[in-house]
């Protein structure tokens, strides 16, 4: 076999055979394939696309280039979560204690954020002691004992999607549904929980920025969830706005825990509750309203929080923290954004607030860059509300007035004023199962 | 500027600025862009295409990536010839000694075959003697001195096109018409002749297989060379049957002196003078019939061979050998090739005919490869003849009997036959001026 003939294949729009495409993968996992081969196939991919049959065997063949968790001893209610990243996004902190409290196995692995994003790990991280590297023995047994555990990522999980995410990353093909949803969906294969939410954002904060987008997106990686033996369901939720009103490691833990004591943001509750319903119905078997109420309940009875409590004790986290009302990181500077005018937040271009939070010091620039856990926002006003000229918009967080000052400018910048109130956008957009 | 925003651009179809193209040209020239990117870019490019103002800027680009010749103190009857490759074609051989005859100047750098196509310079150095290196000094003198000059490209020609071309080769990004008449024209304008004749093949033994991507082809660098200040005339040409009837370096050179002598293949005589017509219409501001005429002239008259004879001889060449009807180079082993059965030849699958002459010596496999001068075919039947059982098609040279058989088992598979007469197709398809 050869890469040219693969390449003129995909150039000509042929369907690639299932040999190609393991050709392909395991070559250039194993450096046999050169970059620029390679770079110049996934332009062709991009542009020409792959049929269900092709992202299902990429994606197969990504799953298997290195190791695949063995979860089936922990039966078959094991379950994962997935987002695919955006502003104030701290769901899988709400979301892992309400399925444990309701007798799912979350056994969940998170990666770390980069760019306008944040990561579940370094949210975590933020709690002193918190040990978020766990060996497969204990992680398992964690997750035996007391129903969840979050880890980050190992290094042998899904080999070939690291080293092809790079390249999509250097040669500007990142922008394919069938390359995302492979590249998610090979992972959450490998890390082998049985049943699998994904939870597809929409907007101006989101990777995908239509509503079109999202559903194909959340199409592709549920139909290859399901063909792989998975139950699989996706909700594609609005990301044209920050999720809840706190961005920023410590202080999204602060908000998580105040939803688990029965506070915080309307907006994100419910989301939490509602991705918590569709992996309670998989994972149990029940139908949706059933689980929903099941999560509803779990959450009020302070069950779920009870879960989030242990897990940061099994963990080596300070569990103490997760008690308190404001945030238990306290930033050296802290600064009020106020409205330059009156009028109606039409908007907030959220990807603009996300980059707002990385100058401040919650975000990373490079995948080098030292993260500031007390860093961050709070919104006090959100879209569609009335401000008056002077009023407080925000509070920002940061080690230095000078970062302060950059986040407020770009903070700013995110925001259109209207005179007039316009339409709130849905939460959730739709729901793939 | 930052390649992966042009990468964007080109992906999502926006034209690229002028200073977007010559970014990516020189920083990919001077190894600042990775081959991984600019391969990215070159399926973008070959998916999405490239306007028109995109393919003069990048020709424009490329030419200025290395050495532009002067030919100016030579004035405005200096003159240039592409042919886009097929299988027999030797017609530079006889097209500029009669446009040298005709008060042309012919100054023409020419490329080494690779693959099925054969190269002018590979075959001019099968006579005894020749040489292709000439100093810019020289080749100036010699055009100026006695009309013509055929060496071999200089390095510092189009550098940025040799190394694209190379990327392509290993990209599988060949086939792209804003990338192959950039390519073309970029060296084309950089050799410096004021007027240039393009012979752009079309059919089974070219690289474009379709008369309508043949005569986008030729439009496109028609455009380009006349934008650029050139006078540029395109011919498009049938390459669905080899050009004449030997193919092979000696035999090729055989061949055309037989022309010049008033002898030789009525198809290839007939494209030399039209190829030539257009090349003195242009270069003396005649009209094409009387340039037709002119042309017809010099080769009849002998004028024409007398040309060939002088450079040969300028270039240090033998031109004894250009005298003699059979072949002044013998090969060690000779056969026959008989017909399998009676019939109308209805096809000769061209570029199979081109890898049996490079499977007898004629050609090379690998750029390394060492060419076998006395190497080749000699056709007795073209497509459209009748053959009995047992009549010979063609002779076959080689230096043993093992490549005998290998170029004869490969000969035969380039054959089709079919109880009826099939329709002539014209040698001419179109021009393009």
């Amino acid at each position: 076999m050869r890469m040219l003939d693969i390449l003129e294949h995909k150039r000509c729009k042929q369907e690639l055979t299932d040999e190609e495409i393991a050709y392909f993968v395991n070559g250039f996992t194993h450096n046999e394939i050169p970059d620029y081969q390679m770079a110049s196939l996934l332009m062709a991919i991009c542009l020409n696309g792959m049929t269900e049959r092709e992202t299902a065997v990429l994606t197969d063949c990504m799953a298997h280039s290195g190791d695949m968790l063995d979860l089936s001893d922990l039966g078959n209610t094991t379950a994962d979560k997935h987002s695919t990243g955006g502003v104030g996004d701290k769901t899988t902190l709400i979301v892992a204690p309400i399925c444990a409290a309701a007798g799912v196995k979350i056994a969940k692995m998170s990666g770390r954020g980069l760019g306008h994003t944040g990561g579940t790990i370094d949210k975590l991280e933020s709690i002193p002691g918190f040990r978020v590297a766990l060996s497969e023995a204990e992680f398992k047994k964690q997750v035996q004992t007391i129903g969840l555990a979050v880890m980050g990522q190992t290094a042998d999980l899904a080999p070939a999607d690291k080293k092809l995410y790079a390249l999509r990353d250097a040669s500007g093909t990142v922008n394919s549904i069938p390359l995302i949803a492979s590249s998610i969906m090979s992972k959450k294969l490998a890390a082998g929980a049985k049943n699998i939410a994904l939870d597809v954002k929409c907007g101006s904060g989101a990777f995908m920025q239509t509503a079109d987008d999202a559903r194909a997106l959340a199409e592709e990686m549920v139909r290859i969830g399901k063909n792989c033996g998975r139950n699989t369901a996706a909700v594609i939720t609005d990301m044209d706005t920050p999720l809840g009103t706190h961005i920023g490691n410590a202080l999204e833990v602060t908000e998580a825990c105040a939803v688990l004591r029965g506070k915080g943001a309307d907006d994100l509750r419910e989301l939490c509750l509602i991705l918590s319903a569709h992996l309670i119905a998989m994972a149990k078997q029940m139908d949706y309203d059933t689980a929903y109420c099941t999560a509803a309940r779990v959450l009020q009875s302070g069950e779920a929080f009870e879960k989030l409590r242990q897990m940061v004790t099994a963990q080596g986290g300070d569990a103490s923290v997760l008690d308190r009302d404001t945030c238990f990181l306290k930033a050296a500077v802290e600064r009020e954004v106020t409205a330059p005018q009156d009028g109606y937040i039409a908007h907030m271009q959220t990807q603009t607030v996300g980059e707002s939070a990385s100058l401040l010091g919650a975000g990373r620039e490079t995948k080098e860059s030292k993260l500031d856990y007390a860093a961050g926002i709070v919104l006090h006003k959100k879209t569609g509300d009335f401000v008056k000229q002077g009023e407080t918009l925000a509070t920002l967080y940061a080690a230095t007035d000078e970062k302060c000052r950059a986040g407020e400018q770009r903070f700013l910048q995110s925001l259109t004023f209207s005179a007039n109130k316009s339409q709130k956008t849905p939460l959730v957009l739709g729901t793939v199962e």
